[in-house]
């Protein structure tokens, strides 16, 4: 029996549902599916897909069209018989979607469409397991807020700040409070894809952590042996590569993970590459600061199937020397958060993170926010969410508005001699160059000699920007207000 | 005839002046002088030192006595002839009177006589090549403030904001304009020999440049031929070296000189060594950023000549990788000025300046303070000397008195899983650590368990210290006030 819709736009979900009874736990049974487009055949018009139990006796495939046209499709149980046959249109994408956030080139992303897409990250690591209400809140101050990436964890977090026990697991559990690691709980995952999908009506990609260290063996699901982890990814992938806002994070600080090798890494990356028929964005977070690059076994991010760099990193200045060492976007997930913890990871003014943000964009990189004020009500955002009270969501928000301002193509200058500050911009066009912790009285600006540009002073805390009177040509000075936190944009007139 | 005193202190100059009249240059006759300390021999308790002309006929040699007791002369001109013999008594530095700064080990300095010493560094590049009322008012400032090393240069200096000719130069000059490298000039000397005087009666040590590119071919002592370089080395040296508080600088950036090899520093040091017999402390200092300490081609630090590490740097965060790599006290000479010039290495905030001394003292470093603000007057600081007007020096004068009050045996504590911010100290006893951009509601500082602890809470910026209530002992809660640039001072009570 199918209950697929007979039109759906490119990049949303086809859902397909079977019943099907087999002895034994159900779980250990999974369809398979194929979807073909109609018309000539190239490697994204046929598809095979992996389906999932969902209880109930139900079970399901989920597929996402990445091509407009007629698909057919075959839904075939463990012995190859038949269990659904059927056939979509899937039309044109609309609104707000643009599909799946790919990689442009070294330094951007872009999504599907050909829209740019620019990480400004969030992180609410574990919004997902609190109580409904704060869950609704994140949701609100996300709305309120422009981030366009939110980092989370599919496991409960068992951290400082975060003792609670969560209302529901990944697994069943049993009385004595061991898990069945071989049965996944439905109304979990669920509740999971709701929120997914709530998140991707507000514009932002779920950079979506398959495995992280803040367990220390009270659940156990960080030291899980290779047949559970790779039942627990299969599952998780049958159930959420067919949305097209997920990303995978195979781990957060996984060097923090004594119980995984680089072995389990490769391991789980090969099998999110089989079970990802998209290829959604794949990375691997460090925990440790790399202050000696030398020194520090880190994971491999030339290897192909990491498709950007996801550094945790508190010195944004190197982002240049990152970018070329891996040639791939790079995004710092972590460089500390706003608050005031007593931990050094989260005891930053706004401040300094805004500069980070101003910093590593105009080096050609992303950035990802998290707040960890103490004594705001019941949750910490970084962890649980809740709501955002920081200063400086509002300037992120600022610098997006900014760089959306310029135009698409816009990149990394790297020209130190010619630009003496960090540079987005196109040569010759625009240029978005900032200052940082400096503040000169004014600075030589080095524009072309052939052609007239405006120049507007932009003030990154206040969030402002006011015109520098007249045009320029050549090397001009612009005199600028002696604070630090200052940029400057010029762009060429008509 | 001799003209030296009949008693002296330890490590004060002797100066012994002989008539000589040869045919042709007389700054090509070197009198040669032997000082030899009664009793025991050893390797300092006979020095032979090389004399220079002073012009109207007068010839001296320059003596720094190391050791306390009764000390034999004899002066010898270039046939061998004795031109004058003597003796004095050497007797024990009094007063201020320290000696000349040694390395003490792999992270810090200390005095002849076993007193500490620590860089609290100023740069007055070309100072003393301005008018003499300008040198007053750089010395008025220097009594007012609180740094115990100045870096200045020999050469004059051609730069942005240095367009001025001096009055005089180390050579004599032609009608036509050009320089007779064969003929320095004395007055020149005693002028720069006066101003090192006037350091030494401040407590500060002279960190003598001989070398910078900051001429670009004006008067062409960026560019002298090997020859002409040895012969000012070793006037220079003859003149100067007997002044215990001289630190040999090769050089200012000099990887800009483009004249310059690493083959010709080797031989400046090898001269350097040659005709220094008190082996000041001798260092050479680079240009670039180092952002890529891989592709840098950087002077071999560890060479056995190069007592201390003189780095341009701009982010100090980096200090224990640069003391580790090379065993040896690290002074980032150049780190940035406070002030708003047009250009990116003279514009920091004083709150940036002062943050990057604490940060680089607490991790075991130094750090040198230097002064760019337009629009003051006639001088900027870091070039001219002149007035201090930043917020930087007093603060910087509070960390040294912050410093000085902890005993001298603190060393940097590099142990990061107990100490999780930069701290200088002695465990169990004493701890300085530095939070930096930080801003901890409280933080949980490791106390030892078998020991009370006080603990002062210092804002490094209004410069307070504020006793938190109680001893501690134990992993401790220490409340802090939630800004940035905080330290904690924790004593053991007696």
């Amino acid at each position: 029996m199918s209950t697929a819709r007979t039109e759906v736009e490119q990049w949303d979900v086809v859902d397909v549902s079977v019943e099907l009874r087999s002895p034994g736990n159900p779980f250990d049974v999974r369809p398979r599916a194929e979807f073909r487009l109609d018309g000539p055949q190239d490697g994204r018009t046929r598809r095979q897909v992996e389906g999932f139990y969902d209880g109930d006796g139900v079970y399901r495939v989920r597929f996402m069209p990445e091509q407009v046209g007629r698909w057919c499709y075959r839904v075939a149980g463990p012995d190859g018989a038949t269990l659904a046959e059927g056939a979509f249109a899937c039309v044109p994408a609309s609104g707000d979607n643009h599909g799946p956030v790919r990689v442009r080139d070294a330094s951007r992303f872009r999504y599907a469409d050909g829209t740019p897409y620019r990480p400004f990250g969030t992180t609410c690591y574990a919004w997902t397991h609190q109580p409904a209400a704060t869950q609704e809140r994140t949701l609100a101050a996300l709305g309120d807020a422009s981030f366009t990436k939110l980092r989370m964890c599919v496991f409960p977090k068992n951290y400082a700040f975060n003792a609670a026990e969560p209302a529901r697991f990944p697994f069943e559990r049993h009385d004595d409070g061991t898990f069945d690691l071989t049965r996944p709980d439905p109304v979990f995952y669920r509740d999971l894809e709701e929120q997914i999908l709530a998140l991707q009506r507000l514009g932002i990609e779920c950079d979506l952590i398959l495995f992280h260290p803040y367990d220390k063996g009270r659940w156990g699901f960080d030291r899980m042996d290779p047949e559970a982890d790779e039942r627990y990814l299969r599952y998780t992938l049958a159930r959420l590569a067919a949305y097209r806002n997920v990303w995978w994070s195979l781990a957060n600080e996984y060097d923090f993970m004594r119980e995984k090798s680089m072995d389990d890494w490769d391991r789980a990356f090969a099998t999110v590459e089989r079970y990802d028929p998209y290829r959604h964005l794949a990375s691997i977070h460090n925990g440790t600061r790399m202050y000696d690059p030398a020194s520090l076994a880190l994971y491999d991010h030339h290897r192909p199937w990491v498709t950007h760099v996801s550094l945790q990193h508190w010195d944004v200045q190197q982002m240049r020397q990152w970018r070329t060492q891996w040639s791939k976007p790079v995004v710092v997930d972590e460089c500390g958060y706003e608050g005031d913890l007593p931990y050094r990871w989260g005891d930053l003014t706004a401040e300094s993170v805004v500069d980070t943000f101003w910093t590593a964009v105009t080096l050609g990189g992303s950035v990802t926010h998290g707040e960890t004020y103490l004594h705001h009500g019941d949750a910490i955002w970084w962890a649980q969410g809740g709501d955002l009270v920081g200063d400086s969501p509002a300037r992120i928000a600022y610098l997006r508005q900014v760089v959306e301002s310029l135009p698409d193509d816009v990149a990394p200058l790297d020209d130190d001699r010619r630009h003496s500050a960090p540079t987005l911009g196109i040569e010759g066009t625009v240029y978005l160059q900032y200052f940082g912790r400096h503040r000169p009285a004014y600075r030589i600006i080095e524009l072309p000699d052939d052609t007239d540009f405006t120049v507007d002073v932009i003030d990154t805390w206040t969030m402002t920007s006011t015109p520098a009177p007249g045009t320029y040509r050549g090397p001009s000075r612009i005199d600028l207000p002696g604070g630090p936190g200052i940029a400057v944009l010029a762009r060429a007139t008509e």
